[in-house]
């Protein structure tokens, strides 16, 4: 290693030649060929990932102090510069792309080298000098690209999940809030957007909560696999190059720094070659935005109009809907949960095919599907807590106008129907659909039910809950029998 | 070959051994190791891809004879035979899966097979005899699977392509009567589901006229390039084990007995291993399948009521609804289109996995991606027309209904902000929300515009028109000034 | 209901008119309809869908016969006759297409009129007279397609999930007997496609057993959900039309004919409308299709050859290769297991679409999604059944050409690592592969490490074990401090 | 507006309350509430959008004056301010995320409240004082999101498009060099990965060049669509708020500023709701992205080794392959191409939902669409630069190793089909893989052909032209007779 005159550089070395580096860089040579290999996104590792990644040379450095492999100066200075990447200090020398061929050893070596320089300060001496502290031989001691990364970002998603199970948590809440709230509000149900039966608006928002409720343990199950991780695998999970104690040692140093209950998966080569558990995890998210996003068009449904639209409910305004149509107000929150979740479901697209594109020994495409795998947890949770905030918590029911609607529907003829047969039930239908009538009057005048009968068999609430309607049309049925 | 006591089975060989075929079956031995190999789907080759096959069989064994390769008596029995595989009388003896490995080479056999035996009994032999008739030898002289099955999948997919343009073409025909039919039905426009400015219905369907019009220039475009077969490439394109004038004359045999332009591609090993054609045409189908997605989307929600939805055009009934819900009518020819459209996205999935996946000079994953591309086009000529005939032409539209919405709307101030601008609009917009009073009565009451004035301005038609409603505005506009 | 004279058909009618029926015919006018709406993919529904209606109707005959709600001899000819559909005597009768609008009740319905017209038949009347039994009233008494059919969806799943279930369990049992045979056989590790370091075969096939059983796990999981059907919530959830009495029975009795522990879902609006437990089934088997398909193509990889590809694994031969080029084997079980995974991954597409489709109380894309949701129950079934049977019960090693590739490959050079560090090894490999000359010898020659030593960091079998490398390294490298 | 004390913030007011705002901030009110609404993906507009929305306001404010309605001094305020944006002086100020709700109004709101800022300064007024410039009555006159962001959409596609087309050239030209190169570099041709017969490299890089050509072809068909925009639609396409003299003048005044042939489309309200120009754009680049993906992986087929792989050609090395594997070199930037490729078909997949969503008269979910739309755009220009560069313009052939590949081979045999029947070939190539020896010295030793006839017949480089092989072989044949 040189510095130039000027000290705005200094240049590093490997097998295939000299590169300059910025003075004040922590990072080093191999993380300036990645810049000049891939600039692809312009996107810089995600930050729960930088700091996972810390975590891990820690937890590594720790491990090979502790069997010996590195003296305690270094160990010390490496674990120092870890905890500096951890806090999140060095970002900004994580200058690698989100994408990026040779599956993530450039990230693995861009953290190498800052740790490695920040290492070589913190002992005094100047960046650059790898003899003092080795990106390779000290900070990656007895690590793998493909045993630090995978961990790292297991460590990322459990972090990132933590979050995004707070928010789907706080949605479950304010739905239950707002299935309480309109427990009596009355409403027509519909299928295929045709006028069906009546429902209460309550049983509309128990729906959601607790379809949100099974997507929030799904995500849980899928999760709580990522605690099995392969540090110590090394290249293809022969553990080729590490000590078995450091082996033992590094997971347990993992669990004890970060709190989680991490253990190495059972067969480090399945561990290493394997990535259904990111498959499983972003189909997880899939599954989840496919429910959010029918969610938000309920809800985009239910407010359409105000006055050419169905009306039912009120979403808070949010901002200016339009400009050029004045007081056009547009449910935006809804909109954006629906971008969110295709975006999503684009995502699991990409990490289906990347996951699909492993081969033998190591699945390359590592960093695209993680790059996806993040940024799904990411704007799931911001989708979701300001979907929550903004639009969920505020919703208002127009509950005389849905009440109008029930009374006015010809829907609620099915409730004669064991009555009088689904022929003449049908008969009755269609001439209140042609004549624009009230179903209710044509009975009467028809003489096929009185209006006592009626308001008893026609009882809107009554017809909401399973097996009232029905049990009080048998017994008349019986009666009559 | 030897035929077991009873007839019912005759005994075939090959390198890897012996098997039973049944004594009435035209396929042989490499036709019953792919039954046992491959009993993946239940489903038969597509009819249109034997058909085709039989086209390309024809046309080989007339290239074959015409360049001395095949004797007359052989030429003109292959000839024959696979005229009735052309016309489908043996359909019944292609048995192999839709979904095989091998490429097809399972299918290309059947085909040999099946051929080679009519044409050994058209020669007064019995089934199995093929010194007579050898299915490779003579009846796939100078082809490999991977040039006579190609072919056969552009002829099948030029075949079934007439099939879906003329039901796109009677589509826009439809869609085009009912743009001029709706052309003075005014309606409210809606942008997020809520209340924006007038439009006419005539508009809304002259929209689709002009979706599907794009859609049919699309599909257009991408069969055209299946004219380019590469039949002579044999196993990779190089032709090895086919004469150039053999290679000529093929692809000339192929257009004069279909009737169709076909041409050699140019560069042999290209045209074998590339699948961008299909791609390139299921993507063609899946934009289409979005756009009619949409538009069926939209039909049912003006469809949608009859008292509790939209309620701005009948659709034509087709079927009772509901078992249970008497009178109940669904838009059934809408949501069969939309779940058309999802099969052909998700084929479109299927195909494009499919063609990544090719590998050097060839790509081994041919059948799934021929099974998905012609069951596009199936379903969506079938979708098409059913939707054509038994929802577009016979929907109506409920002009009073739509004009009185357009009347009670807020969204027609918008037409007032030029001359008071969009803040004071805006303010008197949120009153009428507020209020549930019409803008109109508003506007005169607060003094910022005339009865006159407004009559002129809100008139619903000008509003439809680019540049009139703004004109007249601006005119009043600078007067005032 | 009338008969025409050569007794070719019937004639019914429903409230749009009438309509000609086959005499012979179970379905009735309703089916009729439909198959006019729906002639889309000529594929009738799944054989194991009909038979699961059979079972629910069944079911609801009892419990409506046990609450009062059917008389005697009408709920035991209907009985008797969903039978039949259960025994598959009546499948014929049954053929709508598998896409259809409407939810899904042009098959229920088909349901309904089959088992009327049977149960007609065996009181002794004809078809058609549904006076005797209606399909709708008795039927269908006390349900709705948004219940029925879901149910049946839910058992017919279950069913298929058996067969997929024992057919993972045959394929994890045969890599795990190759894994056992193959315990010792050394061979290159390979990342990137490149030479990386030693494995032994049987970790590669112990990689694949434990992905298999993660799969299998995840399958059961999602199958387990499939346990808790919505009967009783008829329309949309609320019971309309149902007894409380029935609701309680008639889950009982699904589970007493089927054997299968059934129960009511606790919130039938939120069962009735969402479709999250089939978007997690076919997720679940997308992330299978993914890991078969990386599996297969690692075969296909270590199988390439025999001369000119790696060669380091034999698939047992099913079929001559290609119809052009003598000798050739095919790794053809491989290839379709690839194909039935892309088909499985495009079906969870349209599936998702589907899904996300739903609106407000009924998702009425069933249809759609529920073909493609058995059809990917189904391939994978068979596909993964032949994939074995045909191809990993007879996979061979060429142990002698792996061991050697290890023994001349560059890569063991990772083992000296910890010895010379990472840049004196870098140099070395660099050297070999230029000049193409072993590492030992280099070694050796530039007086890096001695024959001795080499011997023992070098083992290849001792490369393959989890830090027995890394600890015969570390204790040399203590030593000599 | 106020502004605070301490200069730091102004406060805005709209009819939903107040907003403070930095005081440095060229954005207003409607900025911030999208900026609090919208938190989703931490990534600002595309820089390429920003510029075009400045075109676009640019040409409006420009036709607005030249038809009276907005006064000169304001008109050119507005026009400097637009000039800033398109220079990306402005940059910082555009803060609203990629993904949002209200189909773009953030983003156009966004853009209008920094050029009436900006307008507002270079006019001596200060920032948030609206009455001298207003962002919605000035910047936005005539205009609506709905017609001024798909404008800008459609310029910003083609200048990106200019990039990835002149990469894409470029990566043509050094196909085409490599085809040139390798004309004579004989190498075996693999089915299956399976042997096959002989091809030439350059054929196989010919493969690779006509398909790139194709692709730009079909960008370019995609991007000329473009030209059409739906300048003066306004809200829905009526126009409305917009006089027809500014609608003529503001497209011509575009294509003047920007020197591309922009028209006004033919139907505005098709153009407004309908956005299939997009689906097509993305999925052409879908298709591309398939194209790359296979040609990457033949890449790093054909690379793999070095001693345990194909080897058939070298790629340049791009840095270290490996943080524990000494001289490995990795595909690096092939495997960044398969994961770009990866990236676009996920973000087609996002697209394709998207517009699948559109409703009515507005598709709201173009945000979405659109930041996956330039994403892939710039993924793929980038992608391509660099695998061109660093990849295919250094590949290397091994042109010994994959002649003696050749020579070795069994699918050599192919070529005496012909001459002795593919039975006789067949049984010759299945002793040659048993025995392990070659097909030549079998055919000697069997007498089946003489050594000079095997000397023509097997003639490698012959093999590989269409037709040659095969009509010597024919010769020979018929003097045979």
């Amino acid at each position: 290693m040189t510095v130039n005159q000027e000290k705005k550089y200094r240049t590093e070395k490997d097998l295939m030649g000299e590169k300059k580096i910025p003075a004040s860089a922590y990072y080093g040579i191999q993380t300036v060929r990645a810049k000049e290999n891939f600039p692809i996104t312009g996107y810089p590792p995600h930050k729960e990932l930088i700091k996972a990644l810390g975590y891990v040379k820690k937890a590594a450095a720790m491990a090979n102090h502790s069997v010996g492999g590195l003296s305690s100066n270094i160990a010390e200075a490496v674990i120092d510069a870890a905890d500096e990447v951890i806090a999140g200090k060095l970002d900004e020398h994580f200058v690698v792309d989100s994408i990026q061929g040779g599956a993530g050893t450039s990230f693995n070596m861009n953290a190498n080298e800052v740790i490695a320089n920040r290492a070589i300060e913190l002992l005094g001496g100047e960046k650059g000098n790898y003899l003092m502290v080795s990106p390779t031989s000290h900070v990656n001691m007895a690590q793998s690209t493909n045993d630090a990364l995978p961990t790292a970002i297991h460590l990322a998603c459990l972090n990132l999940s933590n979050g995004l199970i707070h928010e789907l948590g706080r949605l479950i809440f304010a739905l239950k809030e707002k299935e309480d709230a309109f427990d009596d509000v009355i409403k027509m149900g519909r299928t295929h957007l045709q006028d069906a039966v009546p429902v209460r608006l309550g049983q509309t928002f128990g729906s959601y909560r607790r379809l949100m409720e099974r997507d929030l343990k799904r995500i849980q199950r899928s999760v709580d696999q990522l605690y099995e991780v392969n540090m110590g695998a090394t290249a293809v999970g022969t553990g080729l190059n590490a000590m078995p104690e450091y082996i033992d040692e590094v997971t347990k140093n993992l669990s004890e720094i970060t709190g989680m209950p991490f253990k190495r998966a059972e067969h480090l080569v399945d561990a290493t070659q394997n990535t259904d558990s990111y498959t499983q995890l972003s189909a997880t998210m899939k599954i989840m935005a496919i429910n959010l996003s029918k969610m938000a068009n309920d809800l985009r449904l239910m407010s359409s109009g105000p006055r050419t639209g169905f009306n039912e409910i009120n979403l808070p305004p949010r901002q200016a809907g339009s400009s050029i149509m004045p007081g056009k107000v547009n449910p935006v929150m809804c909109e954006v949960l629906n971008q969110v979740s295709f975006q999503v479901m684009g995502n699991d697209q990409t990490i289906s095919q990347a996951s699909e594109a492993g081969q033998l020994e190591l699945n390359v495409m590592g960093p695209v599907l993680v790059f996806n795998l993040l940024q799904s947890f990411t704007v799931l949770q911001n989708g979701i807590r300001v979907f929550n905030d903004y639009a969920v918590e505020g919703i208002e029911a127009n509950a005389e106008r849905t009440k109008e609607m029930v009374e006015n529907s010809v829907g609620i003829i099915t409730a004669i129907n064991p009555h009088v047969g689904y022929e003449t039930a049908a008969r009755i239908a269609k001439e209140a659909i042609e004549t624009n009538r009230p179903v209710r009057e044509i009975c009467i005048e028809r003489g096929i039910l009185t209006a006592d009968e009626l308001d008893r068999i026609m009882d809107p609430m009554e017809m909401t809950n399973p097996g009232i309607a029905g049990k009080s049309l048998y017994e008349k049925d019986t009666d009559d029998k």
